[in-house]
């Protein structure tokens, strides 16, 4: 069994950080990504308030990460998807479906969350070019335009808000029963650019190389019609955390997000969590400070692990 | 009295990226900073951690911060100190030592922290005559002499490798367990003209009109000596700049740092705080990461407050 200082699980921007710091405090440093470095952040087209970078994109923000990631030593193995932790003793055991097993003495947990999938055609492939699931992310991109947010939830109606002070036009899918506070709803009763479209439903989002109209169906018994609209915002909410979280026992609330302290530890020693999956804010930004910090309380543990041997 | 929706407290980075991201919700932003931009960060010359950028200065990053904020439509008043903060009800008001007063709906603490004393004889009277505790700003002026600097920190470190380019030696007295990362402890062995002093502590600065020698003791049990030195740089981190802070009621640990939340929210509704000031990491990008998620969470504060008018 291969065995390293510290092992990261996730590539995205709270992993990288997280990597750079026990790589560069001369950790041996293994980060196990599932699919392909950057995680949901690989998907931004244009990134324009990630503090000290003027102008960027997400794959460029990634790239440059893992290029420091691995410069100070980190070795970065994609395509192996964590399927079981073992992690009550001093050395943890992260096992892959590849039936690859790693051994190290912190492991740093950094998987993200997956958003909620709206299924409809069209959703993948616009994902970044007119379809977002962020509005507070997203939102200044679509000044003027007319976009659609599809969701029911307090959530939906709040990011309904923020995209009708960019947007020319604000349209609310609820795509079940509306699930609002009344106030939220008074809110957005009062704005002029935003509607309500109840009883609807989206089936298709179409487009050439960017969003242009989206697919509704009348739950009434009408036949289908096409909007023109410029983007599309889905706030569903996110899915349960994976599994193997929860089977390796550590602790997360009702939402599915992985409990941490300010110094991302999780219940279990030696385990740290960094990132989305933390549910700690949903900006490249946030998941780097969350990740440098993990690093930085990792690197300090292993250390004194080293030193007690 | 000047009307914004947010004021933010400190120009570092996380005042700054705390700064961006509530100008860029569409929030009329001040920030008040009491000397120039930038904070401890303004100081650091080399930096190659900061997740997303592969090489940097604490200028140059500084000065994109300063420049996304400011392009988002935020305010930045330089030489303005707080000494007053009325916090109570829905509107703050923020009082400056020129006595300038703001009002908003919501304050972001940043406000970083001071430089800690060594507290022995001599420091007081030959600060500024050979005691400093800004390698960056006064290392110029000891071209060609021995110097001392007392710190066992990442920041030390770093000074000395500043220093080490203009004095004749550095001698590094870390007066405590040495706290370098690896890498920059390499980077000091490589340097010909810079050692380290361990198990040893400062007694006394000696001098005429201007530093000439430290006594230093032994912590193995031998009599104290006397060094022949030019200049004493003192580096010992930070404390948090208390006082106004507990005085407008907001909750500190014992260590003087601000108390928050993970959303960081303090005690006191509709106040925020992030960065150094809440011993949060003492690091730009874990400073960066604070201030967003500290400006996503004041921005929604704002909006519902607003909405409930």
């Amino acid at each position: 069994m291969e065995t390293y200082d510290v092992i990261v699980i996730g590539a995205g921007p709270a992993g990288l950080s997280a990597a750079i710091y026990t790589a560069r405090a001369g950790l041996k440093t293994l980060i196990l990504e599932r699919e392909f470095p950057g995680g949901r952040l690989a998907k931004a087209p244009k990134i324009e308030n990630y503090p000290g970078v003027m102008k960027t994109s997400g794959p460029e923000l990634v790239a440059t990460m893992k290029q420091q990631a691995e410069r100070f030593g980190a070795e970065i193995r994609s395509g192996e998807d964590v399927v079981q932790l073992e992690l009550a003793g001093d050395e943890k055991i992260v096992r892959t479906h590849s039936g690859n097993a790693f051994k190290a003495l912190a492991v740093i947990v950094a998987i993200g969350t997956n958003k909620k999938k709206l299924v409809v055609p069209g959703e993948e492939k616009f994902l970044g070019s007119g379809v977002s699931y962020c509005a507070i992310c997203d939102a200044p991109f679509y000044r003027d335009k007319v976009v659609v947010i599809v969701g029911n939830g307090q959530e939906a109606g709040e990011e309904a808000i923020i995209l009708s002070e960019f947007a020319k036009e604000v349209i609310i899918i609820p795509n079940g029963e509306l699930e609002m506070e009344h106030a939220l709803l008074e809110d957005l009763k009062n704005k002029s650019n935003v509607s309500i479209l109840e009883d609807t439903r989206v089936r298709e989002i179409k487009g050439d190389s960017m969003v242009s109209s989206i697919l509704v169906e009348d739950l009434n018994g009408d036949n289908g019609r096409e909007i023109p609209v410029g983007g599309v915002f889905i706030s569903l909410g996110g899915v349960p955390m994976s599994n193997v979280i929860k089977n390796a026992g550590i602790n997360v609330d009702n939402g599915g997000c992985i409990i941490v302290d300010r110094n991302q530890r999780t219940n279990i020693e030696g385990v740290f969590a960094a990132g989305e999956c933390t549910c700690g804010g949903m900006q490249a930004i946030t998941s780097a400070g969350e990740g440098a910090m993990a690093g930085i309380k990792a690197s300090s543990y292993v250390k004194k692990k080293k030193r007690g041997k």
